[in-house]
């Protein structure tokens, strides 16, 4: 069930310990479960409960850590390692006040001799919880703690041909996505039933391969909403004259590639139309400075030039680095596309560019994923991005 | 926008005061998404960023925290606190190593003259990192600080009349979801496009009500796989001979009803019939037992009784609190069905009950979501149990 060549994943686990060595980390411990897929190739929905990766530079291979049940069937045949370096913990450790599997870990890591190591812990994820860190370090009282956030993240951040390969195939399945969600939008529909029409174009996917679930669901704010672009749907229908803003991705083998479209219900105000030209013309120019050897900061500086030019002002990012994740973000938490971040851009690196302009009376999004390409960039998905007018 | 009477999120306001009071906490920092809409309303899908929600004992209405573009519209229309308590940090503090939202969020608390309280933080939640911890440790440096985990889950174990509405609304759903699994699943049939169906039915709910995105997608693991119950799905095609594990939940509002069953392509092996008899006569035992004043670990222990007769053994728990909650669990994380928890049932408590048998080459799952009533249980969908064969 491997996604990747055994290959990849050993080139991956190797790039990894060279950034421990350079960050003298000798044994690093991963809850991020798309960290821990990229290198383990391990991949289900158990990243509710603790479990980890451990790479250590004294060991070949990774150590999986996780619940019994989890690692009975699904580690075994998820994962490329021996099955000797598959740990589990009893189910008498899952939510139990008065112990945790941290405590288990820290065991685990004495027993191999790795008590007294420099240990790199990702102090800033989802799934890495203030007690299961204060369990390890008092279960390692002879380890040197330091942060690891984003360490493996910043490795996976210029991407493989393989890699690439997944997310071409999450934006053709992100087209089809969008066109369904533009054919279902329409007066008199409700927003659930919209939402249930992409569900079914992202995980049914394509003739040819089907999707994988995207660590986001359905962005749908819709009228006086727009101006809210977190918020999901409900079983209103939609009004004439309203906007519908549509925030997908298609996700292929846990690879995705994010798109934002708004829909008109009905003729725009003036003020809505112009915005959405204004977003198309910044995000336009965004893409062409994207290019090796530029910074991320040089991305928005192009962006927020055009919104200069119109006397408009944007108080977020306008992109990040995406591709591999879990939920609940498609986000990979390295490069931000924003005033400041000088990351220079390299060919594969791949971003979700979404300029969204959201007012207290309506919101507008309209967004691509890009990758780096050797001399410029190249959307991945193929979507013409005018403002829809139904 | 709101889903519940004002009155019914101040009277939860003021259970968790009291409990805040008998645990000496004057002021409480919640990350859980769950807690969080519980007590104020809230809903988006942006806790994939720092956000909280502060009770203080001081203050009469929570506030909300977190990044400026879910506050300026999202929080103002899904909660019910004044505008005043709706408090925005800048995109700056997004995903930057150098700056974090809980450092300003300290910040206000000093400004609120709440800076040498007693401050319970919930130090074993997905969305609360170790950092946060340290960040908001670190700006509030006389501050005592105390572990609040599953403080307000506990409040929420015991559900309002309206709670149990909307589970039922959400039982409705899965009854639809199931049966269209049912439906789909044929041998020669694509796993991912079976994923998708029952997706559809989960978002589209009825004709009625819409229905809202689960916790967790579905677990379809199938053949060899079915020992591994957090698998999800592929687009390899289903064979004949094969066992299908569905494990699904409606939603309505955020409020989950979870159910699995087990489906068999074609004739299955006598140890698999025999093995779904007995997974049914354990949980029909447990669903007999729960009623008001039986404890969790007796619930567990009618099943495991059965268990014995067969000489079999389930190494983990058989289920678990669950309603109102977020990715990437439906599970409230309080009371589980197992040996040692002595939790004692009350009315309107109510569980998932999964007693799923995972083995080396196949695992069967057949559950139910019950509600505890004034004198025994009631499921809350009506969908026959028998290992489906076909």
């Amino acid at each position: 069930m491997l996604d990747f060549d055994v290959s990849e994943y050993k080139e991956r686990v190797s790039k990894v310990k060279n950034r421990m060595l350079e960050q003298d980390i000798e044994v690093l411990v991963m809850a991020d479960p798309a960290n821990m897929c990229y290198l383990s190739g391990y991949n289900a929905w158990s990243f509710y409960v603790p479990q980890v990766l451990v790479v250590a530079l004294d060991l070949e291979e990774p150590i999986w850590f996780g619940r019994y049940q989890d690692a009975l069937v699904g580690a075994k045949v998820t994962t490329w390692m021996h099955e000797e370096n598959i740990i589990a913990y009893g189910d008498d450790y899952v939510q139990n006040p008065i112990k945790h599997p941290m405590d288990y870990l820290a065991q685990i890591l004495v027993d191999k001799g790795l008590s007294r190591k420099s240990v790199g812990v990702e102090k800033d994820v989802y799934y890495f919880s203030a007690r299961a860190y204060e369990c390890l370090k008092s279960g390692l009282p002879d380890a040197t703690f330091k942060d690891a956030t984003n360490l493996v993240n910043w490795v996976r951040i210029v991407k493989s041909p393989g890699e690439i390969d997944y997310m071409k195939r999450a934006a053709s399945i992100v087209e089809k996505a969008m066109q369904q969600a533009y054919d279902a939008i329409n007066v008199g529909t409700r927003e659930c039933d919209v939402a249930a029409d992409i569900f079914y174009a992202q995980v049914s996917g394509t003739e040819e391969y089907g999707g994988d679930y995207p660590s986001i669901v359905p962005l749908l704010p819709s009228g006086d909403k727009t101006g809210a672009p977190h918020l999901t749907w409900t079983d209103n229908l939609y009004n004439d004259g309203e906007i519908v803003i549509i925030e997908i991705a298609g996700c292929y083998r846990r690879y995705h590639s994010p798109m934002s479209r708004t829909v008109s219900l009905g003729e725009p105000t003036p003020q809505v139309s112009k915005t959405a030209e204004i977003v198309v013309e910044g995000l336009n120019a965004a893409l062409e400075t994207a290019k090796p050897g530029a910074t991320c900061e040089d991305v928005e500086a192009a962006w927020s030039s055009v919104l200069k030019k119109y006397e408009l002002f944007k108080e977020s990012r306008i992109g990040y680095a995406t591709g591999l994740n879990y939920p609940p973000d498609w986000g990979e938490h390295t490069a931000s596309l924003r005033p400041g971040d000088k990351t220079v851009l390299q060919p594969n690196m791949t971003f979700h560019c979404i300029p969204g302009m959201w007012f207290e009376g309506f919101g507008i999004e309209i967004s691509e994923t890009f990758r780096v390409t050797e001399n410029g960039s190249e959307t991945l998905a193929n979507f013409p991005k005018p403002l829809y007018i139904k």
